[in-house]
């Protein structure tokens, strides 16, 4: 029984992982188990096959966090060189273990392979640690505790990682921890700017630790994520008190807790008063459809959708009278109420949304410049418009206008908006 | 004029970055931007909002690379704390700067907002280094140089990131690496797997190098990234040459060149031949729209969409046969081209794309599956049909179903696929 495991670094092996077209995810999966057992990563770290980095890198972090978990690296090729750059960091060297040989030449009588004369460099132990048999694949990891801290290494197919992760780490998490736990909680708020949000809960950052509370804001969302950590029902209970006292202050900007995200908030408010919505996009094109479709279940709230970028499919499919477009043009308030409305009656719905606008890069005039958005939503009790200018490019334009008619609805549902 | 750039690392803050649910991005855009300069970044890291580690970090890399992008926490917030670390790590105070805190204003004041109070850390600077007005948002950067490293501190919010990259870091690249460039060209694959590419391009490995050629898969869609290194005619030449002799090897499954994704290239294709185009969708519930509208210019294709969840909407909206649906349901081969011949007449485009499937995780039956998906291309020539069962989660089969729609297209428009 060591010590208790509080903090934990994440490296990732690979030259693969330092270009412009992929990202190491073996983390995510790290971070996420291990947080269970109350253990936060506090730093990750990608390095390239390169002996010197990655020795470098090990030696650097040792001593600093509590957990130590190296992914990749530890094949038959060449440029596998974590296990060497590890005994490298330790200072000590790798000996070549016949009962290790022994192991991965079974693996590849399993295949019915034989093992390639390259494999035996993956039965060179460190010695005084724990060798780790690979149940999904052939490289063996490393487990060795230095200086305080418990370094794991694994293969980096996600695959082979997670297995060994979870058959070799997290049971001496669970050990060293003994029932200590971090759990945590979304809160997500819309139609809010951050700062905002920020001035309005800062005196909560005192009463419940900095540490404990995380601010995140993206095109009109801001989400606050709350954590605790202790013994499962102590931390339950603190985050209750957290949510309470968050609540007090944010009002109706709260849109929804743990959720993945607006679209889901919404689709469950309709889904509990079991009425129906349809949305009709101009610049939007399609996204808010997208989002809403994303979510699991949303066929049973969200009945359709129009894309209707011309004004011949606007009087169409939507039934726009020609009048107002000629005379507000088609991103205007008179367009974006005749759209909410106008598909809400086609497809039969409760509620209809409507969004028009000008994503840009073309499209902008003085009157209308790039970015002016006009949104409504018709419901039971009539319809409401807004709108905005929103700067950006065409995909923060189109991310801002998704957002913020989703707000606008979610507040016409509630109630807090009304005709 | 100082030494040649040959080595960046990348430092990303933020503790949300180090969670379960979010990866740093900002380090793809810039190793691909300074890759264009030749500069190779050897190291990524993330760390939270914590002013000792990010401190300790940057100390940790001073020296070891020649380019240091350090993103995020330049905010007003109390856990925006890159600056003063950046302060810490070299030994230096920060001095609030009234130049720097009238821009601040000004932003504010071109948004019809005051500048909150917390603003005002966000104008403290490094003495001795060059501040980076924002020119997408109100945190400056900073840009400074010490023990043979150019430090970056630029903003977090990718689009902030991106414009003052360009802005400030890549013209300082250009001037040190005078002349060395590594240009790229991406070669986009549809409709066929990872592992037959791979067969097919093996021997080109050989001819032109490993390290200059990288191939990633998702979802249907196979990357090639070709890449070549030095003066830009010699680099550009290169390339040609590479492209053509894949091109060889490719034939009919290379898509396109350079795009952002199979979206673009159909625009393309039609916007050429002053085709209009329209799209139904069920299962996919506005993706492919929304895919296509993310590309500027989509309005001049695609002129519109319906997002057809319930059987009542695409007999109404799209024309669908009552009898139709309830002879063959409306996950089957007759509605899809029914959906994708109904949605160009109604639209009154010359194609049509009809897509209906059961993306999960409920709805699936033991003839019909989760991941069932049926898909259909309506045009000039008459109507082509798809299916497959696609394995994985819902967003997956989604994923999949789009990508897949969108090569029928583009084989049935270049005449390689006929009904």
């Amino acid at each position: 029984m060591g010590r208790t495991v509080e903090t934990a670094a994440c490296v990732a092996v690979g030259s693969e992982l330092l270009g412009a077209g992929r990202v190491d995810t073996n983390s995510l999966k790290v971070a996420e188990e291990v947080g269970r057992y109350g253990v936060q990563v506090v730093e990750k770290r990608v390095v390239g096959d390169d002996l010197e980095r990655i020795a470098g890198t090990i030696s650097g972090l040792l001593g600093l966090v509590d957990l130590l978990v190296v992914t990749g690296g530890l094949g038959p090729t060449a440029d596998d060189v974590t296990r060497e750059a590890l005994a490298r960091a330790l200072g000590v060297r790798l000996v070549q273990e016949a009962e290790v040989e022994g192991w991965i030449r079974e693996r590849y009588a399993q295949f019915g392979r034989t093992m390639p004369q390259a494999c035996l460099s993956m039965a060179r132990v460190l010695p005084g640690a724990e060798v780790l048999p690979n149940p999904r694949g052939t490289a063996p990891g490393i487990l060795v505790e230095r200086d305080g801290s418990i370094i794991a290494l694994l293969p980096g197919v996600p695959w082979e990682m997670e297995a060994m992760l979870e058959r070799y780490v997290l049971p001496l998490l669970e050990e060293r921890n003994a029932g200590r736990q971090r759990l945590s909680r979304t809160l997500i708020l819309s139609g809010v700017i951050e700062s905002e949000v920020e001035s309005r809960v800062r005196h909560l950052y005192d009463r419940f630790g900095r540490e404990n509370i995380t601010i995140l804001a993206s095109m009109g969302i801001v989400r606050l994520i709350l954590s605790a950590a202790g013994v499962p029902e102590e931390a339950e209970a603190r985050l209750s008190r957290m949510e309470m006292a968050f609540r007090e202050v944010l009002g109706q900007d709260l849109a929804g807790v743990d959720a993945s995200g607006l679209e889901e908030i919404v689709l469950e408010m309709l889904r509990r008063r079991e009425e129906a919505l349809a949305v009709a996009e101009s610049c939007t094109g399609g996204l808010v459809a997208a989002r809403l479709t994303d979510v699991a279940g949303a066929s049973r709230v969200l009945v359709g959708g129009v894309v209707a970028y011309s004004n011949e499919i606007k009087e169409e499919l939507l039934g726009v009278a020609h009048e107002l477009l000629v005379r507000h043009g088609a991103v205007s308030a008179e367009v974006a109420r005749a759209m909410a409305e106008g598909v809400a009656r086609r497809c039969g719905s409760d509620w209809g949304l409507g969004i028009t606008g000008i994503a840009g890069p073309g499209g902008g005039t003085k009157e209308k410049p790039v970015g002016l958005v006009h949104w409504a939503v018709a419901g039971p009790c009539g319809v409401v418009a807004r709108e905005r200018v929103f700067p950006g490019t065409r995909q923060i334009v189109r991310g801002w206008s998704a957002n913020a008619s989703l707000d606008l609805l979610r507040r016409c549902i509630s109630g807090a908006v009304a005709p």
